[in-house]
C-alpha cells in the first residue's frame, strides 16, 4: 500500500456525511467503480456491490456500514480475496448503553409501570450485586456493556468463542451452569452457524425463573417460539428484545401481547446515533489504509464477522 | 456515652429483621420505652413516637427508617434536644440506580415502545456525552448517581446548597443557565422550604424543549400543574417521576394520560431493597452509639434533613 490518497467509491448512495468522512480521511471520491481502490458501502444490497466488484479490479478493501455481517457472510463475498471491514466495535457505546437501559427497565418493572394508569403495588429489583451472563463478552459491545456494569458491583459471567467462565475467578462454566446462575442474560454475540438458535427450550429451562433475557444482537440467536413459551409459562421472568426473528416483528405476533416482553424496534443504534460513529470509523480506516496500517473491524471470512 | 450494650426500643412494630439488626449491633431489646436509651422507628407515625418520647427521659438517640425526613421536620420533633438520625445515604445505591434507569428509559423512548403492539419507527437518544444537571449533588443519592453516570462521559452540572456549578470547570451557574444547558435534569434534593415548588412555569420555560426531567426525591419539589402544562405543550420532552404531588397519584390524574410521562409508584427503594440496607445502617449506628463515635445520617434540625 502507498501513502497516496486512496480513490474511494461511496455506495449505493453518496450521502453527504459519508462524503465528508471520506474527505476527512484524505480519500479522493470517484464516481466510477473501475477507478476505485476502496469502497464504502452502506446497507445490505450485496448483489449490487458484487456486480460493481466484478468490474473493479483495483478495489482491495471494502468498508461496510453495519457491525453485524451475517447477511453478508451468507453471500460468500467475504471469500473474494479482498479485505472486508465491518463497523464492528464502532457502535459499542450506543448498543452497550441500550443493553443496560433494557436490563434496568426489566429489573425495575418499567414496562409494567409505563402501561399503567394508576398507582400500582411496589415491585422491582436492584441490578447491584446481581450475576450477569454476557454472551459475546469479547466483542466491542460486550466489552462496553461490562464497563457500564462495573459500578453496579455485578458478578460477570463471560461467554465467547473460548467458552464461558466466571470473570472473577476464571473458572470455566458450561452454558447450562452459567444460565442457572445468571440473574440477567445478555446476548451480544455475532450471528453465526454456532449461535443461530442457541436459545431454545433447554436453555430457557436452565435459566432461573426470576432471570431476565436481553437480546441486542440478532433475533435468530433465539428460537422465538420457545421464547414465547418460556415467557408465557413463567419459565423466565421477562425479556427485552431490540432484535427479533422475524424482524420487523409483525403486528399480531404473540410477543406483542406478553406483558413480560419489551420490544424496541432495533433502536440500540439508530441512524442518528450511527452516523457520527461510522463517520469516525471511516475516516480512521482511510488514514490507516493510506499508511498501510492494520484496519479496524477486519472481517474474518471463516467466522463470518 | 458508655461502652455498655445500649437498650433499644423498636417501633411501631418489632419486625424480625429489625430485631436482628439491633442484636447484630450488640443492642439489648427492651419493650418498655421508659427503659430505652435509643429508639429505632420505622414509618411516619410521629405522633405516636412523640407520645413515647414524652415518657422516655433516657432516650438520647432516635434512628428513623426513611432517608427523606420532610414530614418529621414539619412535626418539630427534631428540636427536642435528642440526636436524630435518618437513613440518608443508606439507600443511595438503590435510588441512584433507579434514577439512571429512568433517565435511560426516557432517552431511549422505552415507555413509548412498551406501550406499542407494533414495530414503531426508530427513535431514541444516547446518554453518552450529554449534559446532566443533578440537583442535590452533595447528597448520597446525588453522589451515587454521578458515580453511575461516569462511564457515560457526561458533563455534570452540580447543584447543592452552595449553588450550581459546572463540575468540570467549577464555573458557577444560575439555575436558569443550568436548566438551559441540561439535556437531563435529575431532582435528588431534600424537600425543604427552599426546594418546595422549586420547579414551576419559569423553570420549565428555561429548560430545553428536548430536555427530560427525572424526580426521585419528593413530589412537592415540582409544581405538578406546571409540569402537566410543560409536558402537554412540549415545553420539555418528557418526565419520569418516582415521587408525585399528590402521592399516591390518584387515578384519573392528567399525568397518567400524558404519553411523555412515566410514573413509578415510589419504587426507587422498595421494602425488599430497603431492608438489608437499613439493617446495615442500624447495626453500624448501634456500634457507633455504644462507642461514643459519630453516628451516620445525623439530622440537622435547622435544615430539616
Amino acid at each position: 500500500m502507498s501513502m497516496h490518497s486512496p480513490r474511494v467509491l461511496i455506495g449505493p448512495e453518496v450521502e453527504p456525511w459519508l462524503r465528508d468522512a471520506v474527505i476527512d480521511g484524505d480519500g479522493i471520491l470517484v464516481d466510477d467503480h473501475r477507478e476505485a481502490e476502496a469502497i464504502v458501502w452502506r446497507g445490505s444490497d450485496h448483489r449490487r456491490l458484487a456486480d460493481l466488484l466484478a468490474e473493479a479490479p483495483d478495489v482491495s478493501w471494502i468498508q461496510l456500514g453495519a457491525a453485524g455481517t451475517d447477511a453478508w457472510a451468507a453471500s460468500g463475498l467475504f471469500h473474494d480475496g479482498r479485505v472486508w471491514t465491518s463497523a464492528k466495535g464502532a457502535y459499542s457505546e450506543a448498543v452497550g448503553e441500550h443493553a443496560l437501559a433494557l436490563t434496568l427497565a426489566l429489573l425495575r418493572d418499567l414496562p409494567r409501570f409505563a402501561g399503567a394508569a394508576r398507582w400500582l403495588p411496589k415491585s422491582g429489583r436492584m441490578l447491584f450485586d446481581r450475576t450477569v451472563l454476557v454472551l459475546g463478552s469479547e466483542g466491542g459491545i460486550g466489552q462496553e456493556l461490562i464497563r457500564l456494569l462495573t459500578p453496579f458491583r455485578v458478578n460477570i459471567l463471560s461467554g465467547g468463542r473460548g467458552g464461558i467462565s466466571d470473570a472473577t475467578t476464571g473458572a470455566p462454566l458450561t452454558l447450562e451452569a452459567a444460565l442457572g446462575r445468571a440473574d440477567v442474560v445478555v446476548i451480544a454475540t455475532a450471528l453465526t452457524s454456532e449461535t443461530r438458535g442457541l436459545f431454545g427450550p433447554a436453555q430457557f429451562a436452565a435459566m432461573q425463573r426470576t432471570a431476565v433475557l436481553v437480546n441486542i444482537a440478532r433475533g435468530a440467536v433465539v428460537d422465538t417460539d420457545a421464547l414465547v413459551q418460556a415467557l408465557d409459562s413463567g419459565e423466565i421472568a421477562a425479556a427485552a428484545l431490540d432484535v427479533t426473528d422475524p424482524e420487523p416483528l409483525p403486528a399480531g405476533h404473540p410477543l406483542w401481547s406478553l406483558e413480560n416482553c419489551l420490544v424496541t424496534p432495533h433502536t440500540a443504534n439508530t441512524p442518528e446515533m450511527l452516523k457520527p460513529q461510522l463517520a469516525r470509523r471511516i475516516t480512521e480506516n482511510l488514514r490507516r489504509f493510506a499508511a498501510g496500517a492494520p484496519l479496524l473491524g477486519v472481517v474474518d471470512a471463516a467466522k463470518g464477522y
